[in-house]
């Protein structure tokens, strides 16, 4: 079993959005102390390579981060992780809200690297959990216009909920991108600055490439498939850049803020809750494979 | 007939590398006088919209650009031409070496828009005429180390006489690009940090998103292919950001300055020289278009 | 009689800031017809120099710019003006707040020279009308927390209704600095990162260089005096830049979008109306001379 | 005693340039072994503190460096340091031109941070040895022209040999400001870009300030004066910003990279060489003491 280059050759714990409660600090921590509650940054790196150094530690060659085999994940009871990757959540954020940092940090990442702004109309391809993350960062960091995309009409209904300004409801087949395209650009009503593609087909990549205003950017951020087909020269002799996004960086004191200010509020994308026996792990794993209206799932201690 | 978008309705005059002598000027000309040599940069924006009053205006949607349908080029006795798009050269300048700002300018743009510097080991994928002129240019950048590849011989040897540090010669075929990928690593001895597609092909481009390093950029010079298959999400996921290049903006000055201090030589990139009779018109475009060792075509009146 | 190096010789019309009814266009205007209400960018710029060119063209040294001796103003009936600087309001824009777009592009333009986003806190010194419009700037472009600081408690209280999260009342004396730091820093509750001066007097630039993070910014907007006495190394020693700004640059269309969603409100800053008569216009100069509680005054054919 | 911030309260070591031979590894380090040449980046950072993790390592307020009280420093038999900041010295790359990868640091970050470029014309102010060591960097970073300034002839013509292309020769006077701009100006021939104030007085101050073109940068590396008076504003209002310089991070690969291809040779400003025995020290501190035509030197043991 494999997910991109990581190969799992054994049992292994999985997980890597959570939050806790401190049960013990090292001798030298001053930063946390016992019944703390924290919010945990999943990805430990070397801080000693070039990448680490230049502050781009997301991309460090040796990072070890909660479950990427082979680091075991954070589906646990208790886990040991160093303190200054440990961030204090205020009372009025809730451990569940916590964990939502994970997810959200996608979208803060994404959103800073495109430099989104009150600057910045925004076209969202794919309505799924990182697809409305983008949307309420992307809000929060000012675009003053948000339109999403999606093949279902659920989540397009969840994503106006949110806060999308326009919905337009596609298909699967590339032969549409035609007509779909005057309905986006009629929706945004003006140029498209950042495209974000949050899926990651030769569909929704084509469609953000084409419809990016001249000199816009279109974030990668979705991976469903690795080698694609799409129209990449006449972007770039538009300059529409293609933008990177891998992980995080530096994100989670950004999303606490928000989460406690109220300037983002990812309650409504927690859909079900479960304990961790393993019965109730096990129904939670069903009801996320069924799909349907679950975005977010937690379990509670 | 058309290139891209542009396309041939009625006859017209083509060319847009050019330079010349100051015939006669407006009422209102100061900068310039009769008798003046200049380099000409062959397209005029329209100055009011976005993307000009921002300073992109090579991305100006109204550009007048010479030789672009309908617009007429400057292959031809005598233009006329706005004074601010006339640059004045130096006494060491020829007019040959003025017209090769033209094309110098996509490879300045590109180094410009890579960021290139000491700090950048440079990839270039292509031994064209737009390669080597980008070679000349991420060297005059400060690049410390170059890599060049192509599947031409003949070309890879006037590159490493241009000053590539290494080159590397391919096949045609995408299932070579494993090997050809540890050769090129090879040669460059440490991370790529951008690469410049300066064909844009699926082999070229698939190679130069696997071949640069995490963090590092990819920029699309070369339109050879619209539909592009590439490995965009691999890539995407270790933060290599596409570039994409259209012609250029504010290099003139740059160039002749680099053409007056001898920073850049452009003089071995002249290949073949004609007059402007009809005749030797037509024995020049014979010449390009049998390829061999022809990089650049002058004529001279 | 001058202002900085513009010099008035003889009399002429002052103001800059203006919107009004389109009474007739030129022959080959698209944009615009009779009736349309419109706000003016008050500055024509050469469109031909390095810095028009490069999309800076604030810092144009052609520009005409109303009021700016010897050009005239646009405290008039009726003005000419170029058809790509007048910017057509929405219905639900009024003339006297698309007035407001050029002040407020002063705050516009500092905030994206400063790139305030929600991870800036922001610290503004002076809460004067371009103090208060920089902070309705800031909180536009996301700033988590803004504190600002005066000498006056009435305009405190102004910045307070206007979202300030905490005033500092301090005093002119520079010795204070050292105590009023404290209370600053204590207001703020975290590391500012972006400071704005809107005074630009030796004791404002000292406390935004003393109190600003290390790596953060202050951007210099008021002018008050010309040599300045600031501890400028220790600033440089830790790596905080000073940025400095001058009117404003393709500002127009984002300050019209903010007026129109209501992201920002400028109409609690026109705190006085007068009539365009001769003894009207007297009372209103009168009445700005006072100070007191006037901000914007704003004159109605 | 103290250096700005840093107080001396008990004896200690001082130095923080240079480069020696392992003589010890730890049991984890595989990057490096015993007989290695290798040149020390002195400085050890937290890496953990925000500024760390953005790679702004260099302002981290936990760092540890040499020589910088209480931390011990470099001019000693033996030091232990991280095998992370130990850089492998070629074998054409001596341990004293490895030691000057220190002070060559300071010029390369400042080139970085003022993104100097074949774009870029420069002003240097002061012939000491950092603004020599800038004008090696400046060059090495493509700037085509480069004036730099001092008072004392015999630095300007050390200047000179290194490669300036014009030398202007000042007094210590502010009133002289006037006229020593025009000189200034004239030897560059166009617009200053970016200028370097590698010494940090109210005079060189205010002439970078001035001299530099609208929208051009001044970078503050010296720290001669700490309270300084300067026209801080009218340059502010021509977008001319301050960008402070503060040590350096990521700098050592690419120094040993330059003294490696010959990019840049530090050997002439080694000018003279002591031994290690207490009389030769005192002698070689009472070199320096006297100023004279002592740049950089080296104690080799």
């Amino acid at each position: 079993m494999r997910c991109a280059n990581f190969i799992v050759k054994k049992p292994m714990v999985i997980g890597h959005e959570c939050a806790g409660v401190i049960e013990e600090v090292g001798s030298e921590v001053k930063s946390l102390k016992v019944g703390d509650r924290v919010a945990l940054e999943p990805g430990i790196s070397c801080r000693q390579c070039n990448l680490c150094k230049e502050g781009r530690y997301n991309l460090c060659p040796k990072m070890k981060f909660f479950g990427s085999p082979p680091t075991n994940g954070s589906l646990a009871n208790k886990v040991v992780h160093p303190a200054y990757l440990c961030f204090k959540l205020p009372d009025n954020v809730s451990l569940e809200e916590g964990a939502m940092c994970e997810p959200l940090s996608v979208g803060v990442h994404a959103c800073r690297r495109a430099n989104v702004s009150p600057d910045t109309n925004v076209l969202i391809m794919g309505a799924g959990p990182i697809g409305l993350i983008t949307l309420l960062a992307a809000r929060a960091f000012g675009a003053p216009r948000i339109v999403i995309v999606d093949v279902d009409d659920c989540r397009l209904s969840i994503a106006k909920t949110l806060g999308a300004d326009k919905t337009v409801k596609v298909s699967t087949s590339t032969e549409d991108i035609g007509k779909e395209m005057v309905q986006i650009q009629d929706a945004m009503g003006s140029g498209i600055d950042v495209s974000f593609d949050c899926v990651g087909l030769n569909k929704t990549m084509s469609t953000a490439l084409i419809a990016t205003r001249s000199g816009g950017k279109v974030c990668l951020i979705g991976l469903a498939q690795s080698e694609m087909t799409a129209p990449l020269t006449p972007a770039a002799a538009r300059e529409v850049d293609v933008i990177g996004i891998f992980r995080y960086r530096n994100t989670w004191p950004l999303c606490i803020e928000m989460l406690k200010t109220g300037k983002i509020d990812v309650k409504p994308l927690i859909t079900h809750r479960f304990g961790f026996s393993q019965k109730e792990v096990e129904e939670a794993f069903a009801t996320s494979a069924k799909g349907g209206n679950a975005i977010k799932i937690m379990f509670n201690l």
